[in-house]
């Protein structure tokens, strides 16, 4: 089954998507269907108002997690590209809604920053509240797979020792279009990619990440409860434009396209704020 | 102007705070409260159910912000005693909502660590929208001030370079128990101080902060929009546990105070999670 969440004259609402249509469930969004316990059931058996399936408006997957957890360095050919060793435990950092944007929507280049860069992210979405959970709950925790790219504003990233800052600008991050359940997904590593104008920046399959979907939300659980709705974006792989020499970041009218097979697709078009 | 989030029989409530009584203004939280444009005369004039001042339930000041920024190295006798030099920028990082807990409230100390440290912070909460804010408009959108302590697991903080993970622990981070309006504060630096079980552990100033409430505000408000009920907790000065030798962490049954003159007190109980 696809999910997703798109605009309407009238607000948000949560559809499956068919393959011809998308079918309104009744909530206004994902992480208001995929909250009520039944939502598969509810999902799958939804009759609400249908949309042609050309030219929806998607909205960010989720538009208003609880959570956005961020891993960095998890992909095994990312890590040895950097010499650096596997590490020990995952890397997590945040991000604010407000950076989230549609999977076909304008990303916003800030006007204070020319150094803009892409990460394709394999990105998890919860199901239902678990917290200290061991490897059945935590599968059993995961709704489905969606498409995410972390983009970075580096010199605001590496500011400071904290990431924060460089990852949470606003209407930065595409997320969507969406959501997968894993039963539609086949077992395995999914290529994953990200192409600017066309051009193949970053190239990879999520065999590669250090930690794996399941590890990440026990990790994670052990420190909150994950909640419906809560988006864990797992890590990007190698090719980023800041490790590029000379470097390479994204420019005024630039199109990234972010892929994981099965999964997804994000198209956007960059676009300079106005100072 | 004192403003709090209670809880009550059939749900929270925002309230105004005078001398002998609580009164409610007809919005469920602090931050729904903030969220109108006319929040400070709809709450000066607010007459709805009132409660005796003794007892209140003390909510997190604002139980959902969209989002809880905190700030690091930010106290200049703490980066002197460092060693350290003043930073060019703030560093930022995240917590998530469920970190919240009341002003009174206990501080669960989670079964996995030994290294829970204490953090006394100055916090401004939002009143306005507010992006790419001057001085002059970022001091008519904070609100007011309150408390936190940014309880910190410090062997998860110490995990990877990012703190995240050490910073957002389920139920640590006492918020509240109220806002005060700036027109009730005077000029210059506050008292502020943590003591265990009555020892003093941290004391200083707030006039020792390095980036201001208004450069917080101008700074992230580059980055993105904070919106009302937003929480920026400014950081915390020399005296945490982790930097003691021998160190001195937080253990059951010890109770935490968190001060700042003319702002607020919290008084939590730690407890430590059941494995």
């Amino acid at each position: 089954m696809r999910l997703a969440t798109i605009r309407t004259a009238t607000g948000t609402r949560a559809v499956r998507i068919d393959a011809n249509s998308a079918v309104e469930t009744g909530e206004t969004d994902l992480r208001a269907l995929l909250s009520r316990p039944d939502w598969a059931a509810h999902a799958a058996s939804a009759a609400g108002p249908a949309h042609p399936i050309d030219g929806l408006d998607y909205a960010p997957l989720v538009p208003s997690p609880e959570k956005i957890i961020c891993v960095g360095l998890n992909y095994r050919d990312h890590v040895a590209e950097m010499g650096n060793e596997l590490p020990a435990y995952p890397t997590l950092f945040a991000k604010f809604a407000p950076a989230l944007v549609g999977a076909y929507d304008d990303i916003l280049l800030p006007a204070v920053s020319e150094q803009v860069d892409y990460e394709a992210e394999l990105t998890v979405v919860i199901g239902r509240p678990v917290r200290h959970a061991d490897a059945e709950r935590a599968v059993a925790a995961i709704a489905g797979y969606t498409v995410l790219n972390d983009v970075s504003v580096r010199d605001y990233q590496n500011r400071t020792k904290q990431f924060l800052q460089g990852k949470t600008f606003e209407r930065s991050t595409p997320l969507g279009p969406v959501l997968v359940t894993p039963d539609e997904l086949p077992e395995g590593g999914w290529a994953i990619s990200s192409t600017i104008d066309g051009e193949v920046m970053q190239s990879s399959t999520t065999d590669q990440l250090v930690f794996s979907a399941v590890d990440l939300v026990r990790y994670i659980s052990t420190i909150v409860t994950l909640n419906p709705g809560d988006v864990i974006a797992t890590g990007t792989p190698g090719g980023v434009g800041h490790a590029r020499k000379p470097p390479r970041y994204l420019t005024d009218g630039a199109v990234l396209v972010t892929s994981i097979a099965g999964v997804g697709k994000c198209r956007n078009t960059c676009r300079k704020e106005k100072p």
